[in-house]
Parts: C-alpha cells; structure tokens; sequence
C-alpha cells in the first residue's frame, strides 16, 4: 500500500515468508505471542555476529544468515533443548542490495525449516557500521532438565562430538591461502577447512539424548581449552585430557602433521560448534551408541578430576601441553 | 581466575549484578532457563539501537542502556504483557572505557528493578562499527490476551497515553539548539523535549489496563500518523483524527504557536513510546479512569471508520492535515 514504509516492505518481501508459525503474526503486530508447551522450561540464548569480526563482508549472504542462527542453535542443543523459534535484530549498513537481502533470508529460510525453528519477530535498522546480525533464540525442555555447565563429576568421562579445530584452521586458510599447499592440504581437505569455519554444524540432533545421559554440557565456540577451563569452573572440578584422542578430522590431521604448532589453535582457535560433555564412565557405552545412531560420533578425550586448578592437556609424549591463550576472546 | 578471558571478567563485573533471576544461573551458563507462568503466553519482542542512528555517541551511557531497554519495554506495554526479562546482546567499538560501561551497567540496573525485567543472559562482541544494543524482551499474559493491532472496530474511540510529538522535536532541539529560542522556548521546555527523545518512558503501567479495555493497541514509536496508519490496516478500517484533540505538551504547544509547520514533526516524527490505543466508545470513560488511577492520562483523539482507505487528519478549520512523509523510516 501507499503508505507502507521502506522497512515494512523490506519485511513483508524477504521475512515474512519465514515467519510461519502463528504466533508470529506474519510479523505484522509489534510481537509475537506463543503458548509455551506445558510443563517445559525456556531455554533462552542470545549471541550476535559483526561483520569483519565474525564473519567477512564478501561472505556468502545466506551463509552469514545461517552462521548467526545456528551459532545460538548450538547453545540450545549443548543444553539439551528442541527450538521453538527465534528473534532477529538486523542492522545493515546503506550499501546492502535487496538481492543481498533475498539471499540472506533464502540461507536463513532453509534453516528455519531445517531446524525447526521459526522466525518469531524482530527488526531491521541502518547502521553506519558492518552488517550486525543479532539473533534471540528460545528452546524448550521438560522442567528441571536443562543440561548445565556445572553438573560434572570427578571420575566422569570428558567426550566430545566430531571433530574439534577444523574451523580455526580453516580461518587461517580464509585469511592466507597459500597455507594450504605448506600444510600440504589438497583442494578437498581445504575446502573442508573453510567450510567449517564458514557454517557451523551443530549437534542439535543429539539435545534429548545430551539430556538423558550428560552430567554436563556447553558447545565449543570459544576454543576447547577454554571453554573446558570454563565447565571444569562451573563445576568446581579439574580435568586431565589425552590430546592425542581430541578427535581431528583427516584435514586437521593433515595440517598438524605438516606444522605441529598447529596444535594451539587447534585447541584454543574457537568456531567449532561441536558438544563438549562429561558422562559418568558407566553411561559412554550407551550415551555413544545413542548419539551414533543418530550421526553424531562422540569421542572420549579425557577425565574429570577431584582438583580444582583447572583442565591438564598432555600430549603423547605425557608431557603437558601448555598454550600461549587459552581461549579465543576479541576482548 | 587467571584462565577467565577479559570477556569473563566484563560480564562478571558489570552484567552479573543485573541478572537476579535464578534462572539467569548468574550469566555462567550458556543459556538461561525460565518455568513460564502456567496458563500464560508469552510475547516476545527484539528491537536494536544503533549508535549515530537512534542516539548520539556522547548520550549518557546509562541512558543509552535504558532506552535500549525501554524500546522493548513499550512494545510489552502496547501488547499488554508484564515483563519476564531480557537478552543483551551488546556491540561494543574498542575506544569504550570502562567507566563507559560501568556507567551503561548502572542505568540498566536501575530499569532492571524499575520495571521488574531481569537481565536472564546475552552476549558482548567487539565492533568496528558504532556501539549497537540489541535487546530482547519476554513478557506474559494470561493466555490468548495478547492486545494485538487488528482488532480495531467502526466506531471505536481512538485514544492516546501522555503527549505526542516531545521527542521528535527533541531530536529537532538536540541537533539544532538555536531552535529553543526561534521557538520561544525557555529552558525547561527545552530540557523538556530534549529529555523525551533521550529516554522514552514506557507505559508499562496501564499493560493489565490496556488487556481490559482495548480493542487493539500498538506503540508509537515510528509517528502517529505511520503508526496509527498501521494499526488500521491490521484491522482493515480507516480513522479520523481530529487534530487539535492530539495531546501536545506545554513546550510542543508552545513551538508550535511559533512555528505552525511543526505539526508534521509532532505528528510523524516518531520515538514517542506513547500508546494508540482503540476501545468501544462506551468503555471509554472507565478507560480512562483505570488509566488515571495509574498514573496515564488518556486523550480521545478520533474514531474509526469502516472505510479501508487510511486515516485522516482533520485541523481546526475542517481541512486535511496532509504531510510531506508519513512516517519515519531509516530505509
């Protein structure tokens, strides 16, 4: 109509369409309205990517989407919760084309339907910064359950899912491409680097089984070293970790033959959306077979200790490995 | 704890305090969990402000913190919905000082008790853009109360909270200061307008009021005549306002009286937090009066009309108000 704004169409076009559950309104009133399943809790996250921080300017438009919804996915899914829909704060800067637009929300459309997990609201706004795409996310789990930091136990069996530092190294590749002939990568191996790094996997198909079996959970997203430090605090526990059984992918694998240095960002780097959970060790027989059937590998990497001076990492040699951060922080 | 990250440390210090809520897990988690009121929905809502674009980079930080909050406050307020709690999501340039968000934390906090909204968790990033606060809000309401914008009817009153048009004119004052005097504005007046675009004060007051007697509500934040233009096509009727009957404060009626264009500012320019409100004529007394007893006072300012053609504004002499732009928009 005449008198509907810029921004109204702008979102009547490219996000109406993903706004399909009914108490999003077709994103026509000033919120959105759900009845929460009886007897649930709210799992509630919030985390926002900035561009030239979280992601490049010339990244692909819908995988920028996509990087931004599943990076709070992940959260949901290492506390064991099933999405019931999200929130979007868009801020884009003047220059952003509506094809742009129509290939960001086509990327986020496919996860909305992918995952489960609708688009309930939000805005959309100028900034004279980089494009800044904040996302809300809300899951829900049977009350009581959620899957916290600070459940783990000495004696528990430390495991994480797929593999861990592919998105660090493929960050490195992104930003200095000849690095992939001297780690002796192929073009195979490369790509999968970068494509980790790109568009988080997370492990939302094991949530209901993190919550039958996890002592304790949180996803790797700052580095594994650190986000251990983190649960190990949280828990008021130590850890002791075989690096030799961190699982790497055969790219990472690869890389690391090539430079062993490359075992700091490996552990440390970030960007891996992947489970680090503890189980008491009675349980990992079936809490693997749950997640496997399900095609998620879960290895075991270590074990929770008594102490409280924070997580050890020895290598093959039984020698601990010490790390110039441990953890990635832009602060 | 030497393994804790500067990121750690900042949530720690300023964010944690805010974050009473037991489910906020005192921000140490990756996620909160919330028990939602049994039998209630729960409405939701996520706006963003942008550096240079909804205030100025030397606002006071703590107000810059509150209007982020209150912007989503007002929504809750329109809806009806009493506030759960939030997630920030906070972009922040690396000049921000210390102080800066010491200073930030404290006005959050003093909103956080003031409207009984927790901080339940969020995120901080660095940007290389201007500082951008993205905020999510949840409310609850007793289940299917939720005053939505399309329930407005032929004959309804059409009623606004407090006055109209302070914080366009603010802004107006904010980037021109000589517009005091051309206007014939004493410093009050002007400290006054100033103030109404600086912080907004939401009228989450009359929110169980508003589920009693309204037939639809929204806020006004984008200009009375674009908002109340909305509202109508939500509900397929047009309105008449009449426009000597819009509340003015003492310093926009003031400015005006000098400057007769001003109307177009005060009637489109937005930032209000005001509420529009529609309620069957003969509701309208006790309306009122349960709003008064609280604190806001209501003006009728016209009615709807069975038409589908968009609102009119009718001026003192009869005539059509007509404007330049209808209603703001950054697109």
């Amino acid at each position: 109509m005449s008198n509907e704004s810029a921004e109204d169409r702008l979102i009547a076009r490219h996000f109406a369409p993903l706004a399909q559950h009914p108490g999003a309104l077709g994103l026509f009133d000033d919120a959105a309205a759900i009845a929460p399943p009886p007897g649930c809790d709210l799992v509630l996250k919030a985390d926002a990517i900035v561009g030239q921080v979280h992601f490049f300017a010339d990244d692909p438009p819908g995988k920028i989407a996509q990087k931004a919804l599943r990076v709070n996915l992940s959260d949901l899914a290492a506390k064991g919760a099933k999405p019931l829909g999200f929130l979007l704060s868009l801020a884009l800067p003047a220059e952003i084309s509506d094809d742009w637009l129509a290939a960001f929300a086509g990327g986020l459309g496919a996860d909305v339907t992918q995952y489960e997990c609708p688009l309930l609201g939000g805005d959309t706004d100028r900034t004279p910064g980089p494009v800044t795409v904040a996302i809300a996310a809300f899951g829900s789990l049977p009350h009581g359950t959620m899957v916290r930091r600070s459940g783990a136990q000495a004696g528990d069996a430390v495991v994480a899912t797929g593999s861990i530092g592919d998105a660090a190294l493929g960050l490195l590749l992104r930003k200095q491409r000849e690095l992939a002939s001297r780690w002796g990568l192929d073009g195979v191996m490369s790509d999968h680097l970068i494509d980790r790094y790109l568009l988080p996997q997370p492990r939302n198909a094991i949530a209901q089984v993190l919550r039958s079996f996890a002592s304790a959970a949180m996803d790797v997203s700052d580095g594994l070293a650190g986000d251990l430090a983190k649960l190990c605090r949280a828990s008021g526990v130590s850890a002791k970790i075989d690096v030799p059984r961190v699982p790497l992918s055969m790219a990472a694998r690869a890389a690391l033959r090539s430079d062993p240095s490359l075992i700091e960002p490996i552990l440390t780097g970030g960007d891996d959306y992947e489970i680090l959970a503890t189980v008491q060790a009675s349980k990992l027989p079936a809490f693997r077979t749950a997640a496997s059937s399900l095609g998620v590998e879960l290895s075991e990497i270590g074990e929770i200790l008594a102490a409280d001076d924070g997580p050890r990492f020895v290598g093959r040699d039984g020698q601990p490995v010490k790390f110039a951060r441990q953890s990635f922080s832009h602060f």
